[in-house]
């Protein structure tokens, strides 16, 4: 920690800083420059309680140095974090995990019969919203524990692992017995209460960065599932907010490789919610690949023109088989496989 | 709604979109340009699925006319909403709402001091955390529900209705019973399942602004809890996350106008967040009322050198009471009391 | 300055971190922390070549602690600068300085009525564009010369001094000549070129906040026309872009305050073009004056309706009347007359 | 063209906005829904001005549905424009175009043992800047003249032709004669001057997207050089200003597509700019080509460590070497050479 202080500043004021400082266990060296006098901590600054430092008087800033997040942090766990979904289903190693289905559940032959066709073209998991988040309330809400049903039967069918989203701490349960991959969505990213309960459960979360989430804040929603023991955190980049609107979100694929960079968890990308037209889908997603993502999480519908919800950024089956080629041959350029 | 046809759209294609959009209950009129098709409703879109004319084959684009809000909208409501937080005191009339308090009740002595120094200066509530959205797992995350019997404490020793932020499902009902409003926090703003509980109780609801939620998003929270019944409905700009870093956010008053202009509901700022920095908090209260809102939510702190949260954006006692001064006066000039 | 190392640097890394530092003109001063070293400069670190610095093997993250603007720093220049901009008229006093008239300029007729209507409600200054930034070429791009000449006729009819924007540099020496204000266009913020060129004149400059500059960006075009030797600027904010769309751009006032108190130069606000839409000024100027602005530049069009650019923005003498009242009012709260 | 009515507009109103619709050439269709109604344009809306329409009393909303750029729109320009910098080299074909070299030009020795190094690795263009738009003006300004003298050893060292970047007009002349692309940065990405003037030649123009520029605004200034008779206009992302401050800026590479999907223009990428950071160069690289990107402009430097700027985000020959390799193993699984 680094610790800058007013031009002016009384003495009385550095005493207390550094007091502060010392109270938080940690030596302080002091530089005095020609306009400037900073503080620096020699030792472990865990301990300072930062905003207390930033309401001092006489103190002008506060800068962190190392990074708030520990659990999640590449420092102390330098081995990228594989997560097993299923048995021999896994995300974070050579091989990249392809989740591909529906916005939302609709149907037992809807939901089977795309579940079968992206398996058949290679996807490991099947994702389909059973809850879902939408910002009108008149819009459809998905099918809650009925479509939670139905992916049961979808899995029971194909053999894949589901990954759907959890919207409410009073599911969890549920959750946790019926489903494989717990999804949070970008809008719940900082519910904190949601990612305390996850972090008593062991059960995969893959969870999305939230609309204007800075990659920190996305790690410390990260840090508050894996500090209550739960280490099967995936990442998933989704695009953020700006200001064009010409696509749905801006995927931020340098994100990636600075997630990948600063922690050891997964991460996947959501070309389709990133975008929000299908027509983007292939190429972004080969994009992601190129970019060093561990999967994709991709919307299929079989029936796009007649989806519940997002028929606009889904693509078919048809054109997912073709995805699924060029993702094989982008993957294999950067050494891994699908 | 506006229905763009795409250059080149096949008859079959205008066919089908006239038809869905026919399902949804209009009469559909073509307006033929050179170079784009333009279909648009006559009668009351409401019943078209956006979504599903976006992924018709042959439509470009789809622009909704009408606002998605309605309860919420001024259209059917023209007159302002006054919400009543305890006997006598309310929100959205003449009178402005000055909400004064810590960032977290810390113990019996800082909360209930506090409560008597900001309503000898003239607020008429008391904010005050027991319950901390925080960043970082490892942060202070508020005293629960003894923060809650403090909070009573306070109430009782100085009549102030008590505001407090609700982040769990579970806590509702205990909350109904011994808080006067409900705040959301930003990071709970399209937190929908905590919105649709909401709406089932009528009691007073302060909605924050999400980080980076447009104003028709926010007007659509507000929806979800006006939907399930519950008009008590208060909404708080307190800053959107923009590129510039001085600021901890970027206070959008021109949302402020905007919001009144479309919704009938009542408007508070929340400076102190918004500019993260204490020096800042009078000079964007004036600026505030000035522009238009109809309350202000503000930290105080009897010694914010020390307290446990936000100490750098919190104002004394002392500094209170010249900002009530100040805006007392300006509130005048745009015809409002304090 | 301060330099964090990156973890499990080398001993040669850190010698030539310092080396580099001491060949600067400073003294270094090192921190050991159990997970970071820092090294802080002692003395003044200017002469530092911040980018060599991030580019060291070894060095982790460079950080500045003063800022990089010295002539627009109210540190080195603690009283506020006031700029005359015509005898008698000033801006960055207790008198505000507003500012009125058309986006552009279309007749003599239409300038000098608005000029007369304006000075008749207090407006201390003529605006009007002679040369306009279009963002499609196909749009009116301003009558050039000739609208200047009309300009310096509605100076002659009325006394006003006139603010107009530049866009090349080779109408300088015109501009100089005719004009009492050279405004800078949000667009041209950064023309490097244009505004070392005005650095070398004395005319006073309005500086307008380029749509996504920070304020130290914004302080640091101010720092090239103060550098080159021209101390007359006048720093303007205009809104910034952000996700919002409802208004044209997001008003940010809290750079009011944030600039006032980095640097003496005066600020003024545009709620015309911050806002984009006429019924949103008159409020949007009263929190500018709330908030500290020293002054205000309001678009003014005698017949809105047909004015060839802007009209939805311009507000018309009526209303600028009613206007000039109130921000009187409420500069008197906050100590500042009209 | 779609115009929205206000509620309750009078048949006065209706007629005035009928009236200025067909001054601009078209027909009108009336379509009254219960809550609104709407005037489309029938025929070619391209005479009708929106801001007069904007605001004229009655009008809530003014909706283009015709993209506002012409000559650079895909619609009347169906196929690829493919533009060549010299002989038998072009961008916009099956062939990708890798230009590569320091941010500056600093001696003769630099500049030819980059410009030899990048050739031998692939590169067929050599970039370097000789005037450099710096944020401080205490920065190295770049060689100026000098620069370019060296980049033309250089080029007559290699055969590589020069893209460098222009920043005022006075110097367009000189740039026509010496140099073989003229590139335009972000921040001059609206300076309307520079563009209407290189309409005028016949030079290829590299225009970068500016900061916080919309695709539709980055194509209106594509349409000012090509409206002025130079169809040699090359477009380059290099990321846009968002929240996110680990990266330098937040590449955008779903722009890429929407670009080359609105418009026949070639696009380039420049990753170094984007992420500012030497490490992400390659894999940002990867993911441009993989997204369709039509080339790159990656600094390159034989000494980061000393290069006099940018040169934590400049790569070394050999890492340029590297990088080259695997560029050309994905671009030929998106049908690309290099």
């Amino acid at each position: 920690m680094v610790v800058i202080m007013k031009p002016g500043f009384s003495q009385e004021e550095l005493n207390s800083a550094i007091k502060e400082m010392e109270r938080g266990g940690v030596n302080v060296m002091i530089s005095r420059g020609s306009e400037t006098t900073i503080l620096g901590a020699e030792g472990n600054a865990q301990g300072i309680d930062i905003e207390k430092m930033q309401a001092l008087p006489g103190v002008e800033r506060v800068m962190r140095v190392s990074e708030p997040y520990k659990k999640a942090n590449r420092k102390y766990h330098p081995d990228d974090s594989v997560v097993e979904i299923a048995p021999g289903v896994s995300v974070g190693g050579e091989r990249l995990l392809v989740v591909a289905g529906p916005c939302s559940v609709e149907s037992e032959e809807q939901i089977t019969a795309v579940a079968r066709d992206v398996k058949a073209d290679g996807a490991q998991a099947l994702r389909g919203g059973a809850f879902k988040p939408r910002t009108s309330p008149y819009a459809f809400q998905g099918m809650g524990y009925g479509g939670l049903d139905l992916l049961e039967k979808a899995r029971i069918a194909t053999g894949l692992p589901v990954v759907t989203e959890l919207m409410s701490t009073d599911d969890i349960d549920y959750f946790v017995e019926h489903v494989d991959v717990i999804q949070i969505g970008a809008r719940n990213m900082q519910n904190f209460d949601l990612l305390k309960r996850l972090g008593k459960t062991t059960k995969p979360i893959l969870l999305k960065r939230g609309l204007s989430a800075t990659i920190e804040e996305w790690l410390m929603s990260a840090e508050y599932i894996l500090a209550g023991g739960n280490p099967n955190v995936i990442l998933c980049e989704r695009g953020i907010r700006t200001f064009e609107t010409f696509t749905r979100n801006t995927l931020d694929l340098s994100a990636v490789l600075a997630v990948k960079r600063q922690s050891h968890l997964p991460v996947m990308v959501d070309p389709s919610h990133a975008s929000g037209q299908a027509w983007m889908v292939e190429r972004m997603s080969l994009a992601a690949i190129a970019a060093g993502a561990d999967g994709l999480i991709i919307e299929v519908h079989n029936d796009p023109v007649h989806a519940l919800c997002d028929g606009q950024q889904s693509i078919t089956p048809a054109q997912f088989k073709d995805l699924m080629d060029r993702v094989g041959r982008v993957a294999e350029c950067v050494g891994r496989t699908i």
